[in-house]
This record gives C-alpha cells, structure tokens and sequence, in this order.
C-alpha cells in the first residue's frame, strides 16, 4: 500500500524547520557601485567539530511526479546545501523525523536550499535534465551518513 | 586610450593560476543508487585564520560585449566562488597583479568559478538576465577587500 502527499511550492516559512531557502529576496547590500545585490550570509552552515566546508558538483538523473520513493537520509555531522545551476525546479523531501510523515516541495527558478545538520531528507530529485547543482557540505574522514528504509513507499504528486 | 584583450573560453587549464573550474567533469563519485555524480571537493577553499565560509545570492545587472572596465579587486581574507543558478554564460576577468594584463573568459553552461584567496578580478558579470549566483566567500569582521583602478582602461572583446 502506497502512501501520499502532495508537493507544495517551497517557501521560507515552511521550510523553515528543515533549513533556510537560498534565493534573491528580502534584505540586501548594495555592491559594486549599485550593481549587484547582496543577499548576505544566507546560510546556517555547520560542518561539525571536525569537518571542513567544501564544494561539489553534483549530476542527478531527472525524475517525474508521481514520484515513489522509501528512502531518506540524514547527515549528522554537517549541513548540506543544494545550488541548482540552471532555472528549472527540483524536488525537496525533508521529514521532522522517520515516524512523522515527510514532507514536499518543489522550487522555483532562483530558489536553492541549505538543510540544517542532521535533517532528514530525501535523494537529490531533480525534476527536468541536466539535472545538475553545486552542493556545499561537510568535508571530513568520519562517518555521516544515517538512512531510513520506510515499510510503505510514499509517493509523492503534483501541487 | 583604450587597451582590449579577448574573452576566451573558460577551461580548467587556462584557469588554474587564478583558481578551479567548478563543472561536472573528470572524475565522480556514484552515489543515490547510481542516480547521482558526485564531482568531490573541487574548490581550495580558504577563509583565513579569523573567518568563515557563508553562502549569500548576488542578483548582478547583465553586461554586454564588448565590456569595458578600469577596476579590479582582491579578497585577501578569502577565496571567493560564483555558482550561476542559470545556465547562462558569465564574464571572468581575473589578473595575475594589477602590473600584468588581466585575462577574460566566458563561462559555458553548467561552470561555476571559486577564485584562489588574494585573487585579482573583476567585479560579476553576467551576460543575461538573471544574473543569479550563489557565492560561498568568508564571512568575518576584518577587512577583506582591496581594489586597484587602472590608468586606462580595458575593453573586453567577444570571442
């Protein structure tokens, strides 16, 4: 038996519990003589006692909604932050914790993520192709890696 | 009286001196069940004894070709990396000292930059609107910025 639920446009205020939406609005700072806006710090990075901050590409295959999945995962040592390269939308699965019921968005154009240390959160899924995005997460030699088997498969519909 | 020099294509080689090509190329990780490349901690990040990586969202105005320009600028607290959220092509002016003649790339689709700490370069510039970028450069209270104008300035020429 398969359980749903619906993706939902992502936004700061519901997303909140999970982490910060990266995007070009609100408060800014004026740089290079009024053209170019700051957005400044918008991320609450956290690499741990031991790790370092680094940058990586990532090169997802696309997938499409209705999307089924059994899996999430957490990393316990350090945030980790998605930038999509390109304009088109992703899908974002993050849960409170395994027991509660997952939650879904789907982004905007312009619209990145930072998931605070240890949020539970589904694969990267991206939705068109080239699936691809510069992920800033923790670099270090220990483990950080927790994964959630469900017993039912969610699956996860259009907003 | 102007001086130009030509934008070439950005390549990983012809970058090196000034810092890496942030790209889904070369060497990966699988990862998601083989659903996702992981390109593994491509940027020599460096914050200085006194900083921090953050990560904020410039929103720059687009520039057109030729582009002129009379300033350039460091960062000698910090590296500093320009992840595009589009696929649209960008400007790179970087220098090896404000003595030598700068050298002006154009971006491909899927490439971000991260600029060696103490780099010399030009401030953002896309080529097209939306001129989004994630940038993770140090967060600190210390000064970090140095600029040097040129007497005469450059004109950057199409490839």
């Amino acid at each position: 038996m398969s359980r749903t639920l619906i993706a939902r446009p992502l936004t700061a205020q519901a997303f909140a519990p999970f982490g910060q939406v990266l995007e070009a609005t609100g408060d800014y700072r004026l740089i290079n003589a009024g053209l170019c806006r700051r957005f400044h710090d918008r991320a609450q990075l956290d690499f741990g006692p031991e790790g370092r901050a680094g940058i990586s590409i990532f090169h997802a295959e696309p997938r499409a909604l209705p999307y089924a999945f059994d899996l999430i995962e957490r990393h316990p040592q350090g945030s980790q932050a998605f930038l999509p390269m390109t304009q088109n939308p992703f899908l974002v699965i993050v849960s409170a914790d395994p027991d509660a019921a997952p939650q879904a968005f789907v982004t905007a154009p312009g619209q990145g993520i930072n998931l605070n240390r240890g949020t539970w959160h589904g694969v990267l899924t991206p939705l068109h192709a080239p699936g691809l995005f510069a992920v800033v997460d923790r670099i270090g030699a220990t483990a950080n890696l927790e994964e959630h088997r469900y017993s039912q498969p969610w699956t996860v519909l259009a907003p």
